[in-house]
């Protein structure tokens, strides 16, 4: 097979896997991070402390993603994010990506190429590359990604450093996915600002390694939703949370979005996940680091709590729930 | 939700997302290369020489195993050693795995629970975790795994570095699987030589590292055919194979089982994948490693021959073809 009839092919098996292969990853380049990229049996990634910081998340069409309300680019991009935001939340930087694709034989090239390029863009965004994967065939288009990072020296930020006194702080944008969620979901396609927030995340990648090294005590991603994230930190530090209300600012774009809904733009903030941004505690006496805002503080007893009591609404979101 | 009910639960929905991730990590203890296992939102592990061997594979279901010939616990330590063998076929051993399971709510926890363990059980027979993953619902059973692994300060064996001279051998089984292939597809459970061998490979896991200091110039897993994959290195180092029939052992148990079947075992042998034997190239002047065996010359030119022709049956597998 020639490479005109690569140029040409309209689905994945007529371009088969290597010519698959070939076009996902040929002609990119390669980043300082990767010491020998695809083409292998596996990848060598740089991790230059002498750890790696290793997270995988699997998105699966109609359960995570829709191409009716995403572009396979959008996808792509989101797929990358929502794993570079684990390593950012560990206070670690990406060294590299491992991709695993599962589509049908009959799933268009179209389709293949845009996550592809998705990918490469959010990766290239942060100086990193696709170094290695796998594509195989399934009934279901499904994205596999496995982000790796590096400490630089730093000791890893888990959930479970939390104590009580420390302030809680949050990076990025809340609400904002959840919101654009609410608007696809209800037919429309506008404002651009929060659909385009549920299609692609912006999470506050510098903010992650900058709270390490402002001496977080606990730090998560916020991908189920800021109180659901915050109970798993309370949970794994034996601690309690308690966010104050007037500190967990609303923005306006919202509040008139849930008020051409009929929702309530609280319950995106707290609730809302799929933004990706960054939740973590920090001793009192230390200012915050750029980027960060204080939402509450840490106290003896268990469970997260909004001005001292009990949020009702339902908590974020789970998977078989 | 308690203990109990955890226990009696028979569904994924039942157990839900967290219940899930605590039955299959719980109670396993710790080994010596994760630095950080599951529980935060990424994990980390050693790279004592400051790189860091990654590899991905995606099992499907129907696609790569059927439940119906193989069992959870057997389809999850193949999943795990497909991996395992593309470290091994680098030079590397093994410091710890992610897996992304994808599988429908209405999944048995039995099928969960025996991926798991069958998982456990062949990354502890090399030293190693499930280190992290991710479960997410999907109509379609997957199962992701990666691999990472240490080169132990020395260099990756790629597939690129054979030269006109080298040696070309191999370790591990070659045919079995294939065989155990013909027989399920008509139907039978035996031999359980072959059929075991269809569900469960058995690489030669140290022959890697081991070639990789006895001076390897080149190395490859086999998953798709001893044929096939030599080509990929032929391909990627520019040079031609000839393999020698007379020095490729067929054993006696493949010629029976061929014989019953009215098959070819050489065939079998030449072009089945999915024993992950490893195939690697040395310098003529050194004494092949223990376990390795040669079949082989490596040449000038392009391609792969047996007994300097073409060999004329269909190569390996590929996917989507």
């Amino acid at each position: 097979m020639g490479p005109d009839s690569s140029q040409d092919a309209q689905t994945v098996s007529q371009l088969g896997e290597f010519g698959l292969i070939r076009r996902v990853t040929s002609g990119r380049g390669q980043s300082p991070g990767t010491l020998l990229g695809p083409g292998d049996d596996a990848a060598v990634l740089s991790a230059s402390d002498g750890r790696v910081v290793a997270t995988t998340d699997v998105l699966v069409q109609n359960v995570h993603f829709r191409l009716d309300w995403s572009t396979p680019h959008q996808v792509g991009r989101k797929a990358v994010a929502v794993n570079l935001s684990d390593i950012a939340a560990m206070g670690a930087v990406p060294t590299g990506l491992l991709v695993g694709l599962a589509c049908s034989a009959e799933e268009s090239t179209t389709v293949v190429d845009g996550l592809a390029a998705g990918m490469w863009e959010e990766a290239r965004g942060v100086g990193i590359d696709l170094a290695g994967g796998d594509m195989v065939t399934s009934t279901t288009l499904t994205v596999s990604v496995t982000a790796l990072g590096e400490l630089e020296g730093r000791e890893p930020v888990t959930r479970s450093g939390a104590r009580p006194g420390d302030v809680v702080a949050v990076a990025g944008r809340l609400g904002w996915a959840a919101a654009g969620l609410a608007v696809l979901a209800r037919g429309f396609r506008s404002p651009l600002a929060v659909v385009g927030a549920q299609r692609v995340p912006e999470p506050p990648y510098e903010a992650g390694p900058l709270a390490a090294a402002a001496g977080a005590t606990s730090m998560i991603d916020i991908s189920d939703g800021l109180l659901a994230d915050l109970g798993h930190v309370a949970e794994a530090s034996q601690v309690s949370i308690d966010v104050r209300g007037d500190q967990v600012e609303i923005p306006q774009r919202l509040i008139e979005v849930a008020s051409a809904l009929g929702a309530n733009p609280q319950h995106w903030v707290l609730t809302g996940g799929e933004d990706q941004a960054l939740a973590a505690t920090f001793p009192a006496e230390r200012s915050l680091p750029q980027g960060w805002t204080a939402v509450g503080t840490v106290g003896r007893g268990r469970g997260v709590t909004v001005d001292g009591a009990d949020y009702d609404e339902q908590e974020g979101w789970q998977h078989w729930r």
